[in-house]
């Protein structure tokens, strides 16, 4: 790839301050600029060390640019994209990192300044906490970043997309704005609002009995609602259907426990056991390739 | 606490090959006597240090034994500590780590040997994985352990029973083996039935899209399913009210998603994250104090 001279990164939270960090601590670019809403925490974000120079004006932050990436809550990145796209310089290459992807590709691709730059991404990482001041530089370091091109997606910025998510350490997967979503619905989105499901049915007076499969199952129910409800409405339909998947196997289990029958029970946990296994066993391969 | 001179172990898996580990390596006992049916697990128990000498058979085992801890599958427990009833000295404590209490307590208090000697436990720490290979010495440490005392339970063998499990690191808690069973269906067995929900409906095809969310909700559905299906039999009622608790919540979330009430959605989200913070709040409390 190219070297990219200037980044500049809106929305300097966990996501967006670890992609400065890293490109900073590995010298990936000559400049990163942080670009926000609230003056204090981008100077955190400079203390931190996760961007260089900050400024609350995405017109002038994105005017020198050779790629911007966009990592505010999914409900405002189109918007974002749309006005980095009218500002930044022609050849500008803008990716995201949000975590649905359909409805914010569409909205970009029906303008032609949006449509010639841009490459949606989500690098799948992160974490229930929020702020720069849990980024991590290595956060992306062997993570999956799906990339989401389509038939408008111009071939070379799609190509320094590949690139630019790759020098940040993510393997890259390209699939369809719409098989993202499915997707994502069943592995990230269905798995969130089970924790929080979770986490909301058992009584605070059992706490003290609770221990590894609570903590656990419930941990991401710590995530930050807001962020979360705009997820849940982009990716509504998808999330609806995962979640009818889910209800079924749990209305299989209950039956089988209701009527005390021990082998289906049994048939039930293990095939959800080998499914869990696949996970591993592709973990392990990757660990061992890298 | 009078410190016991040997404390036979009966079934020497994670949980058992841990205690033995904790009393070797603290001192704490001077014989750790290993009980199980697998000649050839028994020797790689010694091997790994949990327990000083073994047998399979129970009835010499327990025979010179101040205490014996029955850590077999919840639907052994019952028959396992009644046969070391018969033939421990006369004033042995018997404890047990079964996940579930009432039917165990109720079956072994039908039997006056049973009666005049043991105390219900569970310590609850554990992992998906099973067998003496994965046992930790540290396993107990700062972990809780209910004990189950009912009217029938000698004042003398709960007092040693509390002291033996304090030893090992546990913290004691005492409630009633019903009281125990509602807590940990909701605490425990929700969660590891919700685990397998998960992971049976994520489709194998996604996994590649999968990180920490999936990942550790559905860590415990790697459990073994034989295990957990004694388990969920032993607490059917408790876990089936569980459940439908769960369900309801579930059920909530998906009504205000399909409604497209973000405000709701929040509401829902923030109530079950303060839950979450409760169950942080009360590790913190306990890391302070210790």
């Amino acid at each position: 790839m190219e070297r990219p001279e200037t980044v500049a990164i809106v929305g300097v939270g966990l996501i967006g301050g670890s992609i400065g960090m890293a490109l900073r601590a590995r010298g990936l670019a000559d400049l990163v600029v942080g670009i926000g809403r609230d003056r204090e925490r981008l100077d955190e974000g400079i203390r931190l060390g996760a961007i260089d120079v900050a400024t609350t004006d995405p017109g002038q932050g994105v005017k020198e640019a050779d790629v911007v990436v966009v990592c505010t809550p999914v409900t405002r990145i189109a918007d974002d994209v749309l006005a980095a796209a009218e500002s930044a310089p022609e050849g500008v290459l803008i990716t995201d990192a949000g975590s649905t992807k359909r409805g914010i590709v569409e909205a970009i691709e029906r303008h032609p300044h949006g449509c010639a730059s841009f490459v949606g991404g989500h690098p799948i990482a992160g974490s229930e906490r929020k702020g720069v001041e849990h980024a991590d530089q290595d956060l992306f370091e062997g993570r999956a970043c799906v990339l989401t091109p389509t038939a408008n997606t111009p071939p070379d910025r799609l190509r320094r997309a590949r690139s630019f998510w790759k020098m940040l350490g993510c393997r890259v997967i390209e699939v369809s704005p719409a098989e993202h979503d499915e997707a994502l619905a069943m592995t990230s989105h269905l798995p969130h609002a089970v924790a929080a499901a979770l986490a909301g049915a058992v009584p605070v007076e059992t706490l003290a009995m609770a221990a590894g499969a609570y903590r656990d199952g419930t941990r991401v129910a710590g995530s930050d609602a807001s962020l979360w409800a705009g997820i849940f409405r982009e990716n509504c339909a998808p999330l609806l259907r995962a979640m009818a998947a889910f209800r079924e196997r749990l209305a299989d289990f209950e039956a089988a426990l209701a009527g005390g029958d021990d082998a289906a029970i049994i048939a039930w946990w293990e095939a959800a056991r080998s499914r869990r296994t696949c996970y591993d066993s592709l973990n392990r391969t990757r660990a061992i390739e890298s």
